[in-house]
């Protein structure tokens, strides 16, 4: 592991100074390549899904886990994208001249090592080597054991477009190995030859990392998040938030895990929102209030307040006022994505201003919650810390900073 | 300390949601109040120097430490210069429109608790509290024992002005005893009420931070700097940097510590330059070309280009070209700030993009590494990582960001 480290390092500093073009072209090589390995790595992809079904892992995960053409193809389709984004490294963040004359700019430069820790997801692989390339940096992923020689073999076909576009293949690579020590290995920094580590995965999987790692980390929280039905609510328009942000799809992040509704319009808004509910398929587990609208609501404990059921559930409870809500928020959520339906300007920037959480929406649906639906392109995560990057993790979300200073000669008095 | 980890997270959420106007009147009051207490201040700081003297401290340990009305009215005054900075809080710092109508804007936000752990300087007692409450964030300082008494007392004053403006004490707490425990509870988090930590003060203690902390550290690593004096130098204008660099204060962390001349102009520079530095009293320690110069070099071994003197001292050798300069500098450089003196337009622009430092120069002294000469006010350290700051950290490195979505009803199909 730490000759791997040594590795992306010498790695790192040559594609930090490579051009725009050559990054590029390598990605687009990338995509060319798992095409044309699409029969090896499907077939790695059945080995694979053999063992997980032979564990008995359940279908969720299996799903996570098959790929097919049509998924490989969006593979190759997003390695593609990502090179069609502008550059990231060099771009000039701030210019400023002092009285002195001495122009100083603040330019985008890469961070380094990026390591990656994901689960069964065998695109990630693909998602980030190919983000962590453009922004100039180099990748070591560590696959989950399930995905294993999946990743292996699209990380195979990364390796060989690097190489035809005259870049190291150590600038991605894959931890070569199923052996647990290796994230023990990643997690300390691999000599300081990693800058970085971006966990990909479960609740465990992030505490662990977060626990344990001697590095920095883009953590990547659950998704615990809110909408507040406020009293100036149009209900139509809650309601349409409300279904998409449970509903869309159950299963993502930024998918919404309880609605709050204001006492101020419980008696219009209430039973039409829970019933609409209901009526989806979704299961509501509610305090008093809620229960007492539809019968068909079950008693919520304390844990619901603090459970992201990644599925057709949703905790729900009647506040009272903006304060009670954002004090709800504050309490029980993830700092992720937080959203308020109003008509009330000034509740409105209350609530954008007050909920401390990496993205806060007004009268808009908590599934937006994504990088490409920023105009970022491809994600790494998205972030719920506050140091360095937060909210979706793009390509510039992957690079630091130096000052550039140019003068004509002068010292300081 | 748990109990100080508690009380300074309840306030930074007042501070962060805090108005600039009052952080303002905290600050000038502070400032008022470091006045109004200057003789128990002045005393606190003669009983703190009492023991050092006694301890044999060195010299220039008791000039980082005393204060006299000078010093103190200097110390009451910067905290009435970062009441006159912007509020870097709520900047706006990028805006984009969707396609589907979302208007999202990235807005800085406070960082949240930040811990800042330092040596004999009790002024920093002032400039770090006075930093973290500007970019609305709650600070608890670990002063070191040297400098307890008088950074108390410096603290008091702090905790006086922010109850005049309504402001809670608790948002700049100095840790109240100089058991050394106190160090270890802070490097791991306080139960996860330290979000950040920012260590000023010598290599060794910079080194435990970075070793121990389970937090993000804002590392100040030393200030390895060099001047290279490419083959397109004007002799002049190398004469006056390098001196600058080197000898306007040489216990600065932007002072130089090495001197490169490329082999191609070693002819007409190298005598004058090192005559320079020895006739202005500084001592140089040279490779074979640089002894071959003048009698009074002594040779530089192998321990000399990684040392950072903090005195007139300086390391000096030939180089051959632009390549070997920036080899040398990424292999003993502590990535802090570099300068290239030439007119060749190409040779500054390769050294620039290159050097992979938090500041790189081009002719111009490596002294103007400091906040005050970047616009930034104050400052709490200069960042020699590539994590979240990089540089010289002001109020505005002080700050996060999220993202704010104004909507009409968006929902994502």
């Amino acid at each position: 592991m730490a000759e791997l480290g040594r590795r992306a390092r010498a790695a790192a500093r040559q594609v930090a100074l490579a051009k725009v073009d050559d990054k590029n072209a390598a990605l687009r090589a990338m995509a060319a390549c798992i095409r044309a390995r699409a029969d090896a790595i499907l077939a790695a992809n059945a080995e694979d899904l053999a063992d997980a079904k032979a564990k008995g892992q359940s279908g969720a995960f299996i799903d996570r886990l098959v790929l097919n053409p049509d998924r490989l193809e969006s593979i190759a389709e997003a390695v593609e994208s990502i090179a069609a984004l502008p550059d990231p490294v060099g771009r000039v963040l701030a210019r400023f001249e002092r009285p002195n004359g001495l122009v100083i700019e603040r330019v985008a430069t890469p961070l380094g090592v990026i390591g990656v820790i994901f689960e069964s997801r065998p695109n990630v692989t693909a998602d980030a080597g190919a983000l962590c390339l453009k922004a100039g940096n180099a990748a070591i992923l560590r696959a989950g054991s399930e995905s294993f020689r999946t990743s292996l073999a699209i990380a195979e076909a990364m390796g060989e477009g690097l190489e035809r576009a005259g870049l190291p293949r150590d600038a991605i690579r894959l931890v070569p190995t199923r052996d647990r020590a290796a994230v023990g290995a990643m997690l300390s920094g691999l000599d300081g030859h990693l800058d970085v580590i971006v966990p990909r995965g479960g609740k465990s999987l992030v505490a662990r990392v977060q626990e344990e790692a001697r590095v920095p980390v883009f953590a990547h929280l659950e998704g615990l998040n809110h909408v507040y039905v406020h009293a100036g609510a149009d209900l139509e328009m809650a309601k349409g938030i409300v279904l998409n942000a449970k509903m869309r799809r159950t299963g993502v992040c930024g998918a919404a895990e309880t609605l709050l509704v204001d006492r101020a319009c419980a008696d219009t808004h209430l039973r039409p929102l829970i019933s609409m509910l209901l009526n989806a398929g979704c299961a509501v587990r509610g305090d008093e209030a809620v229960q007492a609208v539809d019968p068909r609501v079950t008693p919520a404990i304390e844990d619901d307040w603090c459970t992201e059921y990644l599925d057709a559930v949703i905790s729900a409870r009647v506040v009272d006022g903006i304060e009670a809500a954002i004090a709800h928020i504050e309490a029980y959520g993830s700092h992720h994505t937080d959203s308020i339906v109003t008509d009330d300007e000034a509740a409105a920037e209350r609530f954008l201003a007050e909920v401390d959480s990496a993205i806060v929406l007004h009268n808009a649906s908590t599934q937006f919650a994504d990088g490409g639906e920023f105009g970022f392109g491809a994600e790494i995560g998205i972030a719920t810390g506050r140091m360095h990057a937060r909210g979706p993790v793009g390509v510039e979300q992957l690079t630091s900073f130096k000052y550039r200073i140019r003068g004509a000669g002068q010292t300081r008095p």
